[in-house]
């Protein structure tokens, strides 16, 4: 097995990148390897001596580095040298049986829909996120890979995320759940009421029906689908306000009661610490003819190392072939 | 001026909204009216006896009530004699200024929209909210009138919601954002794409782009539009993930340090105080032809007096002759 990172990619590249990597290569086996793309001098500088002859360890020099802001498409077109473009390239030719970068997410979604493409029967992929909510890990597809999509692309969502949920987070039967503007079946815009009708009479998933906004992270799924603009903004709204609410409790403590302040600390790195996403590893692309996880931009070595973990049991649970197998049949349950 | 209020509507009806409505007489003059419409023996339970004289309170018998769970549509059909359908058709007749409505949001919607119908040049009426962010009053427009509006639609939400900020809200010259799935105007589905070019160029508002659901709260705007299927979700999203994370923490300290809960309970009310969005008044259907405001199924008495307080304003300072005039220009600063 040969896992590839993007040592260029994210907020604290190369360097947690490269510890990361390195955390993880506790999950690899007997002639696995971890392949890290970049800038060779860059990343020597961050490996320890004692790493230096490890042969589980590869470097893979790329000269270019795609940026956090760099236009996705275009970035991709005019560096061809670029760690995500090379990384993705090796994974359709099967020299690498993964990739991770926690960089350009919309690079690393464009790449892997352009280089790689998608599975045998799978019509778009998806990226998806695995969320903390309140009462575990809720896996939300599509969070910004299809914006514009047909209502069978979230029936395969559904059926992908299903697969994703039992196999790598070991919840068996998810339930899984539209999301939509009203609980009854005929509320929704034209897509969910559409994808509404073919989700309850899909034999493979366990679907309970539409989702509001208020109730998404209160327990009654574990897998949500969406369109990719919707999944994006609930992502990206959950973080702020998350972020933002935490901030605006903890400013307030301090005016009031600064006492209160150092006790109420520990508290909050619990609750964050519960639920801290990069438990989970990074979004990966479901449906695509290989394995990409993404990761969010402000990634630790913590976040990577997870990433290692839960694409080495990607790779192990042979979950493409699983998706692929159901998917043809149309049955996630057969 | 007479103010209509739906007494029926809402999880606390009619005792609360019977109590918001007497609150709310302090903003009405000489001559004015506060209509309650509803079961005339249930409005008389709950309207104390030195009261039941009062020349300001008139109860409009409405023998039929639409229920929370109600389909909109089939029930404005239906219920010829509800509260809903008519306060809307007396106030088509000009025989009440204003209606408020803590009932079936749907019904409010659709009443609003099949029986006032549009102002002059408003294609599409939108519901706006006003969101208490971490920075002060956030506008957003549409949260659930419009589920797949036109680009053109989002300018004019921009135009209106720039108006009620300025002139309810007293912001001068609110930025406005367009919701999206990144900062760059090149991200983003179809509808947005297209707003965006629309918006940049558009002479009456303060246009400062798109806004990612991260950001939305962090106080880069007081104005942001998005189609109401968008605008729905994020609305009961941030209800539900600001709901859920206060009773997490309190949960958590709870367990942890039982001490703590009694002190940090004043803190939560607080901030909860701070970002009560009751405080607003309700949600004003933008865009008709009528005043019409949505109130939240949950409002209590203060809830109903602030809607009530808003009303008067919205009367007073003729909002809709404002935006009818500016957007018959097409200009809302001209």
């Amino acid at each position: 097995m040969r896992i590839a990172i993007d040592a260029m990619g994210g907020d604290f590249a190369p360097a947690e990148i490269v510890r990361g990597a390195l955390d993880g290569l506790q999950f690899l086996g007997d002639g696995d390897e971890l392949v890290l793309f970049g800038r060779e001098d860059a990343i020597r500088q961050h490996l320890p001596a004692e790493h230096a002859s490890n042969k589980k360890i590869v470097i893979h020099h790329c000269p270019e580095v795609i940026e956090m802001d760099d236009s996705p498409v275009e970035a991709l077109r005019q560096k061809k040298n670029s760690s995500i473009v090379v990384m993705n390239k090796m994974a359709k030719e099967r020299q690498v049986d993964s990739i991770i970068s926690a960089g350009n997410t919309g690079a690393c979604a464009a790449a892997g829909q352009l280089i790689l493409g998608p599975l045998g029967s799978v019509q778009r992929p998806g990226i998806a996120v695995v969320l903390p909510s309140f009462h575990g890990p809720l896996t939300v597809c599509d969070v910004g890979a299809n914006i514009a999509p047909k209502p069978f692309h979230l029936v395969q969502y559904a059926q992908m995320a299903t697969i994703y949920s039992d196999v790598i987070l070991g919840i068996k039967n998810p339930r899984v759940a539209l999301l939509s503007i009203g609980g009854e079946e005929v509320k929704g815009n034209p897509l969910t009421k559409q994808a509404h009708e073919m989700l309850k009479v899909e034999p493979g998933i366990n679907f309970v029906g539409n989702v509001e906004g208020r109730d998404l992270f209160a327990g009654g799924c574990e897998v949500a689908v969406c369109d990719g603009f919707v999944g994006n903004v609930v992502l990206k709204l959950t973080e702020g306000l998350a972020d933002g609410l935490f901030k605006t409790i903890q400013h307030e403590i301090e005016v009031e009661s600064p006492d209160l302040a150092s006790r109420f600390d520990p508290i909050v790195k619990k609750i964050w610490a519960r639920h801290d996403y990069s438990e989970y590893g990074g979004a990966p692309l479901l449906g695509l003819n290989g394995v990409s996880m993404i990761c969010h931009g402000s990634s630790d070595r913590r976040a990577i190392m997870n990433a290692v973990r839960v694409c080495a049991d990607y790779i192990h649970r042979k979950l493409n072939s699983i998706i692929e197998s159901r998917l043809a049949q149309g049955d996630a349950h057969a």
